[in-house]
């Protein structure tokens, strides 16, 4: 449970005025996002999104900001940052950091995913990869083989005999794998069902990229189908793998090498939302309890990899 | 993704001088709750929660807050509604029906419940039971045996052979026990971790009672066991299971043929949350999807129950 920020009609108005989109019609709260207040605002020039960031700070805004605003002219269909009268995509709105996107204006997020939806969303994701290693700023992975260390020792005293080791085999196997020379640029990191907008077969939109930053292209492309191509009880669903890796391969052709390690990629994505899920429920932040995930399907995911 | 309603300053303000709260100072919309809008109000008087319900019908809506106040003025720590100067609890705000509670002014939810908060949990679930067999208002249980069975007959398609066959056998299992005649009353149904509220070892509420209805008093004891004391492997953690139940008969010795059908309870309770989470997943409502739960979970705790 947190809290969210109320924006009243005199606040808003004066807000849209640094930006020339006509006279505000109405306005609309958004129950979505769990560090975001969001709103939907109509003014005579279109419909837009308002987003109060309530826990990224100033300092990290403008990476995400440019990033989609570069994304979303070259192609990327993701929300597209409004600059204002001073060129700027960040303003402060009641205390807090706010940007103004376009609004996207169809489709709803998948449970299933369609054999057709994991190719158009494998072909987006290979676009993106193109172009993304020609974004010019850099950002880091938080949540790298150093953030797998540190997060295995916080949670391993919770975990039965099995997990454990599961865990630290896991972490020994992935270690002979690291500092591999391939492919980088920037990665969504989290491209979930729930971070893509579908009206049929058509892909509306890309979501929420908070957590993008420069790592391996190939480890975006395995986050993204340990979530979009598995069945519930973990074993991927081999259709959908092959039809959304060929459309991803088609815009960007892997490498020998990085068709090699594909396997190692899937439990190594496997092994980060693991641990993310398992540190989550060990060690909730306070008022996030409801968004708290189980760790078991993650568990699951990466068993299946291992044995397949 | 859902929508929320947005108050005016000047629309609380009119709706607020139908009670007798003084001047308001201060509101701020609170991020919790799927189909409800909420928000803290801050008056003269106190504190107190707005709850704007965006998807319960005005004529179900006096069950629930009948049944919270009866429940808060019989000591169970619970958000106690208010009543407007004509003494009814639900007015129109906004367009939609709407409510105002006493707002609990400690605690959290807690993601690993300690053997104290179990001990504490089961006297206050004992204590709900001792009382709400004698609340006068009836609503039938829309989640019962013909609703699994239902459900069950949606869902079986999906299922990889295993799982269907666990589903067919569980259910044919439980019907052999259908009709037992157990102790009844108002259940609440939904008795997860997010729905209380812990300072400490200080139980400061519990919340959403909105599935609450008529059934099996030891079927809500069930529910409330599958949920607080397994661990994210589905195994139930017989430490915590013993405190809460023991502190549970305490206020309510259970009979002993309760005792007798409490294993094939815990599966009931497994089973129905299992079915619920397969349907979310396989058919979500439009705009559920960043709530829906995997169904693996439940299908581990009911596992677990057979195996045990």
């Amino acid at each position: 449970m947190s809290v969210y920020t109320i924006v009243e009609r005199d606040q808003l108005n004066a807000f849209l005025s640094h930006y020339n989109l006509g006279t505000l019609i109405s306005y609309q709260g958004i129950n979505a996002g769990i560090v975001n207040t969001n709103y939907f605002v109509t003014t005579q020039a279109g419909e837009w999104v308002l987003t109060l960031f309530e826990q990224l700070s100033c300092e990290e805004l403008p990476y995400f900001l440019k990033l989609m605003a570069y994304l979303a002219e070259h192609q990327v269909p993701c929300p597209h940052p409004l600059a204002d009268e001073t060129n700027c995509y960040l303003r402060q709105l009641n205390g807090k950091p706010a940007a103004l996107f376009e609004r996207i204006l169809c489709g709803q997020a998948v449970e299933q995913p369609t054999l057709t939806q994991c190719q158009i969303l494998g072909t987006a994701l290979g676009h993106f990869h193109i172009i993304s290693p020609h974004f010019p700023l850099y950002r880091p992975n938080e949540h790298g083989p150093h953030w797998w260390k540190i997060t295995a020792e916080r949670v391993l005293p919770y975990l039965n005999t099995a997990e454990a080791t599961l865990l630290r085999e896991e972490l020994r196997f992935q270690t002979q794998y690291q500092h591999m020379d391939l492919p980088r640029g920037v990665i969504h990191a989290d491209l979930f069902r729930d971070n893509a907008l579908f009206e049929g077969d058509k892909l509306c939109g890309i979501l929420d990229f908070y957590y993008a930053c420069n790592d391996v292209l190939l480890y975006d492309l395995a986050i993204t189908i340990n979530d979009w191509c598995t069945f519930p009880d973990g074993r991927l669903d081999e259709q959908r793998v092959q039809i959304l890796f060929a459309s991803y391969c088609e815009q960007r052709p892997l490498t020998a090498f990085e068709h090699e390690v594909w396997p190692v990629m899937l439990r190594a994505a496997a092994l980060r939302f693991w641990l993310s899920r398992l540190q989550d429920w060990y060690f909730p932040r306070p008022g996030e309890l409801t968004h708290t995930k189980n760790p078991v399907e993650f568990r699951e995911i990466l068993l299946s990899h291992i044995n397949s």
